[in-house]
């Protein structure tokens, strides 16, 4: 599998900025030869849109997700991208991936700080995993990669690869997330991560970047700067088996010894 | 609290000299003001002692322990160091911390391949939390802690340090083990980790080396190469609030959600 990960400066509460930008990528890795297109947290409207949330918040058969579905089959990729989710009253940071076979959804379960929790609904409902061009797939979002048991729970489930839109705020405490928790997360499960982060300044918010595609050994397939960037790289099949031979962490796992 | 730590060559069945590096390595760390000094994985023995570990094997109140706890007392350290426990017909692969207070041990989980599997005896008894110096510490040995149960087990536990003594192969792959997997640890469970490896070869192995000590924010406070190194670094008392500030995942978790 060819996957594609774009790392982008988001327009504030501007979706049709954003969709150009995710749009234009979507061609190159289509030339490319990509069967999936990973793009940012909320990169459908921004990020920083406090005020701006509940308005722009729209169910996943609206018209931000309906383009972006046309915009997958267009291109034949897969595409995720993520946006505002309304579900009655209330509004989820989400994620979608479109594709030829409709839309899979995953709301973030972990909101990170004060801000989040005012704008969103924490969701209840862990990641499933779902096939993407063959590949046993999840979907988290940012701060869920943090949190160890998130990942595991996909990757008992079968997951190969796990999505993760992201939105860094830019710090030296932060970088460390991309740079160690993200490739640990793939070494302990023997899982490809595609991690796709905002970046440059958004109102009074500015971003880290780390984006990165990492193998199953922990080792980067891809890695991205500080700025605008796209990254292309191929998934070897053989990747997770060789990484399991050298460490078989899932079946050497003693579940029996992890009571809490 | 100013720790030490020592990177070793160790000398395969030969006690006499594992021990003369690991007096010489107290007296450094006292003449520095430490009031811990860890060593690596079988530090006593050495580690290659597949025909060996039967022989050499001693309960914890045998000679190797005795003389460790001397040492420590004679330097005014906590001293942990690796060994084959004798307990009646059972080998395990044990770490004791010996101080003034006596002694501490814990006996390896997750053994490594068939070698450990044919020396050793995996222990049932996960990890407990004790003080050291004023710190809440927990032990455990190598390929335990590449299992993010192990170290959240005693990070809620209330764990503030943890110490691996370990001994990596030498490998790409496993050098992953020390540059994410372990920072990783430390920033996911706001904890220090003091991880000390075995280097140089042995009989027929060859050691990474990839020794470090990491802060509760993932960034490495000191970290050797390959050869014989002896680190020192203060563990700053502010930091795991700093660290827990930026991102609170100890607050944040949502264990309902983590079903397996």
């Amino acid at each position: 599998m060819n996957i594609a990960l774009l790392q982008m400066q988001p327009h504030p509460a501007t979706p049709e900025l954003n969709f150009a930008r995710i749009a234009s990528a979507a061609r190159s890795a289509q030339a490319f030869g990509a069967q999936l297109l990973v793009t940012p947290e909320l990169s459908l409207t921004g990020y920083a849109i406090a005020n701006d949330s509940a308005r722009l918040a729209e169910p996943r058969d609206g018209p931000l997700v309906t383009r972006l579905l046309q915009l997958a089959r267009a291109t034949d990729l897969a595409i995720v991208a993520g946006w505002p989710e309304r579900d009655g009253a209330d509004v989820y940071n989400s994620a979608v991936l479109a594709s030829a076979d409709g839309v899979q959804c995953y709301r973030k379960c972990h909101l990170f700080g004060a801000a989040e929790r005012a704008q969103f609904r924490a969701s209840d409902v862990p990641s499933q995993v779902f096939e993407v061009a063959g590949l046993k797939t999840g979907l988290l979002i940012c701060y869920d990669i943090e949190f160890p048991e998130m990942a595991r729970g996909l990757a008992l489930a079968g997951a190969e690869l796990i999505i993760v839109p992201t939105a860094l705020p830019a710090s030296p405490g932060q970088r460390r997330v991309s740079e160690v928790l993200v490739p640990g997360r793939a070494l302990e499960n023997h899982v490809f991560i595609a991690y796709a982060g905002l970046c440059g300044a958004e109102r009074d918010l500015r971003y880290e970047g780390g984006s990165v595609i990492v193998g199953p050994d922990g080792i980067d397939l891809a890695r991205a700067g500080r700025g605008e960037a796209l990254l292309m790289a191929r998934l070897e099949p053989g990747a997770r088996a060789a990484a399991a031979l050298e460490n078989p962490y899932l079946a050497d796992r003693r579940p029996g010894l992890y009571g809490a």
